[in-house]
């Protein structure tokens, strides 16, 4: 068992990002099926291995199911079929009821199969949002039963390595206790928060600060997906989600009730918890300097500006609009190198624009 | 009135970044006064204004009470004694029962008083957290009530625009019960969230991601301050809580009984709330399509992009660059009318780019 000749099923952010932290070691590039052949040719394009088809997945050695968990049995039957000494694992969010229907649908195959989930993703999808740093220093849990082979767990593990992560074999029983709590009781604690502002008056959305924009943040993620893994995980998400709303309502009536030490106590609670988390050691981007730069809100002055900082030879390495509502002029924030900050203050301010760095 | 003559009680966060942002417009420096003379003394070094002690503030025309909840009644009665013809406004997260309280305690002098509130801050606190754009383009709550007389009123006004914000006048009342929602909520779901991590497992610390650390991060603020701000808001804060600890009983019921449309039902009413937020170039608006597409990290790609976009006849409402660190190729998510999209991918690709609808 190797994981030389490698397929991903998949082009989303998680297969794409594989392919990516794969490629980072040399070897053969990943052949990349997806459904939609556009996204498998994005993925391509942005350097996670080659675009193919079903066939193509012949000769690989390990095939990796990176597909909707809804998806993941009925595609891994088919791989099984094509991809005949391939091990198979899959990174879906669910594992106790998934990894029990896979191993019935292989049947025979079963032992070629360990689960797996990568304990990393961002509220974008899409092969675009894919990075190959993705799984850095995360951990990706490996869901070995007793029906998993050795070379399938061997090579489960091998991957997580392969792509940056720290692997940890946990059962599938496990791994969905924990993830109701630290995953799926959050997201839904989310949209139940964001979902209270379309009946807050006009007022709350503009009042809504960062604390705000930073607990809803999972919010933005997929229906079908959530709905799909959360009722996949019912058995273990269920009493998570009826402890908080218990938690909440008692909350509810200390504060009713004027009693700050309740309310200190709970606080404190959260401080313990928040103190137990690792040391945030991942995903460390390049400090940017920022330029803000007021702009009409009128067509082609994006583009005008990006214009200017090419011209100056200054590359935006990232930016964030900021439309002001009701307000006829734009902010934009130019994230760029440092260096850059003196040339493109100059050339901007030369051009018309008001411009200053912002961080 | 005016606010020629500035004076600043509290020389944190926000007290020097109101000096910083006022000493941009040029004009007199204004006075900073702090119980502890050392932090006025460093908002002063930071170009804030001046440090002085009370008996400073008898020639000014407005002064700013940027002291905690708590002090702010008592500290407003002080400064009346010594700025006889001065106006008065605070920044305090909670304005129905302090207001009240202020007026109460300024007696004859309460019109001399009318509510503030910036929305912005940061985790960091003290002057040396301070910026003199922190109030750019935010919005800062008046809150004026019958008392309020309308040169407090204006100046309120006024120094919201001096900082660079934009001032909104809400009733304390409409404010209180805005901000339950939008912050006070937040921070106790968090904190909720967070205190459930010590129970669970000597896992659960280790797998949460990004996602948990988003959603818990207010809980790392402090318990005194919270306890005081919660209890304080209690009238319009409890009946927060106990809506949403009822829709989340409702939601662990829908999960617990496989109840996927309920869940997808929770997620998509989060979504429209989220779609309400000020945009971010992160958070595309619904109704726009997605264009994805591969973009060498080079100076002017990005112009040469939105210019070919432009030459196709396309509006480009927003765009997200997503950028790998050290990955020679970046993304770039184009927002555009739905009905652009055909037009877009044909005139891109001719160009040579790789481009797909990623939505």
């Amino acid at each position: 068992m190797s994981l030389d000749r490698l397929g991903v099923v998949g082009a989303g952010l998680i297969g794409t990002s594989i392919g990516l932290a794969a490629r980072r070691g040399g070897g053969e590039a990943p052949v990349l099926v997806d459904a939609d052949p556009g996204r498998a040719a994005a993925a391509a394009a942005l350097g996670a291995g080659r675009a193919g088809d079903w066939a193509d997945l012949a000769g690989c050695d390990h095939v990796v199911l990176a597909v909707a968990p809804a998806a993941t049995a009925s595609v891994a039957a088919q791989v099984v079929q094509i991809a005949l000494d391939a091990t198979l694992s899959d990174v879906a969010s669910v594992k106790s009821r998934l990894v029990a229907e896979v191993e019935t649908v292989l049947s025979d195959d079963g032992p070629r199969f360990c689960g797996g989930h990568p304990i990393a993703g961002r509220e974008r999808h899409g092969p675009g949002a894919a990075q190959p740093e993705l799984f850095e220093n995360a951990v990706w849990v490996v869901t070995p039963t007793e029906r998993t082979g050795a070379g399938a767990r061997a090579d489960a593990l091998a991957l997580a390595e392969l792509c940056g992560a720290r692997p940890l074999v946990l059962s599938p029983e496990e791994h969905d206790r924990v993830l109701a709590l630290v995953s799926h009781a959050p997201q839904l604690l989310a949209s139940v928060l964001a979902g209270e502002l379309p009946d807050a008056g006009r007022h709350a959305a503009v009042l809504a600060g960062s604390g705000f924009r930073d607990v809803t943040r999972l919010a933005d993620s997929e229906a079908d997906l959530w709905a799909d893994i959360t009722t996949a995980n019912a058995a273990e998400l269920a009493p998570v989600l009826e402890r908080m709303a218990a938690r909440i309502a008692a909350l509810a009536a200390a504060v009713g009730a004027g009693d700050a030490d309740g309310v200190r106590d709970a606080v404190r609670a959260g401080h313990r918890g928040r103190a137990l988390l690792p040391a945030k050691a991942r995903n460390p981007r390049p400090q940017w300097a920022r330029v803000g730069v007021v702009l009409a809100d009128r067509p082609g002055e994006l583009a005008r500006l990006l214009a200017a900082a090419g011209e100056a030879g200054v590359n935006v390495e990232d930016l964030a609009i900021e439309h002001a509502p009701e307000h006829p002029v734009g902010f934009v924030d130019l994230e760029v190198a440092p260096e850059s900050v003196p040339v493109l203050l100059e050339a901007l301010t030369a051009a018309g624009w008001a411009a200053h760095r912002t961080n």
